[in-house]
Parts: C-alpha cells; structure tokens; sequence
C-alpha cells in the first residue's frame, strides 16, 4: 500500500472509511489497444475529482500491465464495424499492424500517452492497480512478470471485499 | 438543460437533488449494431422507472449520435462464436452487410425501433445524451455532426462529476 | 423464488430489505466462451462474500442458459488481438474448435469448472438466475429451452426495479 504515500492528499488513502468518499473500481478485461483506453481514462479523470480508483486487471486485460505486451497493444478492426472498413480486409497480412500504427497515432495527436505511461500517471495521481490472481495463473505469471506499480495478485473474492460501496465498470 | 421541460414529471431534473433519486449512467463504447441496444434498452427501462438516466457516447460508440452514422450501423458475425456460424464466412463480401439485414429484420419483429428512433423515444422520456470530447476531437467532430439532441459535448470529467451516486454500466 | 430455501443462511434472500445487504447485479450479453467466465467468477466470488447476486441473461448471452448451447460454448481468436496469433489464421477451418479446446484445456488445469457446472454452483451458493424476455423473444425461446434453474424469464424493467441499490457490472 506504500503507493498511497506519494500520492495527492486530495486522494483519499485505501481503506479510508471516509463516510462519504467516493469509489472507483474498474474491471479492465481486455487486451487490445482501443478498450485499454476507457479504463485509463476514466481512471485519470476519476483521480482528478479526489475519487478513491481502483484498476483490476484480469483475462486479456493482463496485457494491460504484463511487462512483455504493455507497451506493445494491437488493434483490429475485424469484428468492429465502426471501423467502417470491409471486414474481409482484416485477416490480410499487416492490416493489425497497420490499424494499430493508425490508432496509436490518432491517440497521440491528443496528446494521450501509450499504456505504459498512462498507467505510470495513473499510479503517480494515487490510483491503486490490482492483478488478478486466476488470471495470473492461467498465463503462469507471478508479480516480476507485471508492471512494478501493481500493488499485488489479488483473488476474485479480495477484489469484491475491496469494492463494498463502490461504482464499478467492466471494460 | 432545456430537454427536461418537456419530459414527464416522473423523471426527475438533471441536478435535482432528490435524496433518493436513483440514477444511471450508461456508457455506451461500441459502434456495432448488436451493442448499440443494451444501452438503449436500459435506458428506456429505467427511464419507464422514474430514473435519472444518462447516455454517454464515446470511442466506437459514437457511431450511435455521428449524424452520417448512426442510421446506418452494421453488425458483424466475426469474433462472436454465439452466431453460431463458422467464423470464415464473416469475412466473404456482403456478409456483413446480410447479418446486418438479418439482425435488424428480427429486432423489428419484436417492435423495437431502429437506432436514431429509440434514441429520439429516450429523449422524449427524459433521457439525457452526452458526447465524449476526446471521441470527438479524435475524429474532428463538432456538435453540427451529431445528433441534434445531444446536450453537449463534455469530457471525461465533467462525466465522472455527473455521475456521482448513479450506477455505472460500461457497454 | 423457491431457490433461496436452499441456499446458505450467509446469503440475504431475494427481496429482503437488509438496511445495509450488499447487491451485486450481473448482465451478461456475451456468448462466447472466454466472456462467459469473468460473470461467472464474479458472482461465485460475491456469493462467498454474502452478497445477494443476480444474473441477467441477454442478447448474446443467452447461449449461457440455453440447454442446446450452455454446454458447447466456444472462443475465437478474431477480433482478439491479445491472443497473439496472426488474426488471418482466425478464420481458417478448424481455428474456432482449436481456440475452444485450448481455452477449455486452461480454464480446467485450473479447477474452474464449465459453464453448466459454474452456473449450478452458482445456484447451489444462493445466487439467482434469470431471463431476458426480449431475447428469448428474439430467439423464440421459452422457459423449457432454458437451464432449469433460471427463476424466470423477465422483462428490462423487471430487471431495472430488481437492481435498486444494486452495483452493476455490464459483461
């Protein structure tokens, strides 16, 4: 919990019973570049209103903060028609490659930082980052394999005994 | 604001601070017309219910309120194994365009409205439709390019302020 | 409502006005096999916890309750760029029955049981099932079609009045 230390006094401490503080426990459960992003922003901007935020990442959300696939996040478009783009276009060799150098340049002309950086900012404004242990078992990770700032492996059943009164997202 | 002077009584103001009011915040991420609904259908129930109900577009989702779009959203086979189809057709010309016809044949069958009906329905019930800046600064859109009925465009933020107390689904 | 005789004492009933009973409310809208789990290990989690849990089946996740499907869920890498594989080889013959074998092999090295299992232990810990009514409509479905322990096929605003107070995850 040492990650509270640094940490804005505008963000309530973890297991603060501050009666009326506000509570933010996001479930990241995917692992390509366009949904990484809504966790982090909500994060950042829910850190910014002095809200309590907790990130948990599980399933394919493990790329999120696995050492190896943290910085280098893929988009595709198949699957996704907003992308307005012929479906049968997506299975072509390079089009991942190509759709993500496309979206991690439309992200960066926002001035948006990549996952890495994101979540740095993330854990520097006093959000608190969790892995989830049945995910870390599955892919046989342990916590030198995850991004340092994750403050631990946590169960299913010690992320839902931390978000007793909070508002939850499942991205 | 001005939307809510038509609304029906039972659906309470923006702002209100009712003590009890229940409300709902709905942040609707995807640009495919299978997960255009469960956010409109949602929508719709709680706002059968009295509630305060917020609609949130953002990344894909936009496609939902971009005026040249959200009449003409096209659902895809591909990546969803619950179509029970063999995952290699999705990609042949024109199968996009067929699963799209089908969906929305059996989605009018049972009296639902198309995209941009259900969204004018929410509104006339007291719904409240918000677009994301980042969303639309990333895809150079300004108010003119959206659904007359969105109140404003407003940040992540300026969201997470509005959504004190509600409860939270990420579609 | 007759689940809940046999369901350990730790688990609030259904409609009980417990001041401070903690709810959690589930939709699930995915069938595919890898998106089937996250719900179900939340609600086995908050079960332990003492929470009352509901499931909600829709859209696409009614595959999860359907008898013909519940048991033969299956996962595909496209549109999944986290699985790491090359999203071209996703849609070749044999590639969705591969991906499922090999998910299935994971997710049992680690004791999870399959989705049928899942959802009677489920059951058995006091959590509640039910039914969308629009989907099953869609679908031409009825309560025989269904996994026997679904308390009840129910409209959205059944869904939306049951879940006051309720947290929300949206899978």
């Amino acid at each position: 919990m040492n990650a509270t230390d640094t940490t804005p006094a505008i963000v309530p401490k973890f297991d603060s019973e501050t009666p009326d503080g506000r509570k933010l426990a996001i479930i990241c459960s995917k692992g390509s570049l366009d949904m990484a992003y809504p966790g982090l922003i909500m994060a950042n901007a829910a850190l910014g209103e002095g809200i309590e935020t907790h990130l948990f990442f599980t399933f394919w959300g493990f790329d999120m903060i696995n050492k190896k696939t943290m910085g280098d996040m893929k988009f595709t478009m198949l699957g996704n028609p907003a992308t307005h783009m012929p479906q049968g276009l997506g299975g072509l060799p390079g089009m991942t490659a190509m759709a993500t150098a496309k979206l991690k340049k439309s992200i960066a002309a926002l001035d948006v930082p990549e996952v890495p950086e994101f979540l740095e900012q993330i854990v520097a404004s006093g959000g608190h980052l969790w892995a989830c242990r049945m995910s870390a078992d599955m892919n046989r990770l342990t916590k030198d394999d995850l991004y340092d700032e994750v403050e631990d492996i946590i169960s299913a059943s010690d992320f839902i005994e931390m978000t007793d009164g909070a508002q939850m997202l499942f991205i």
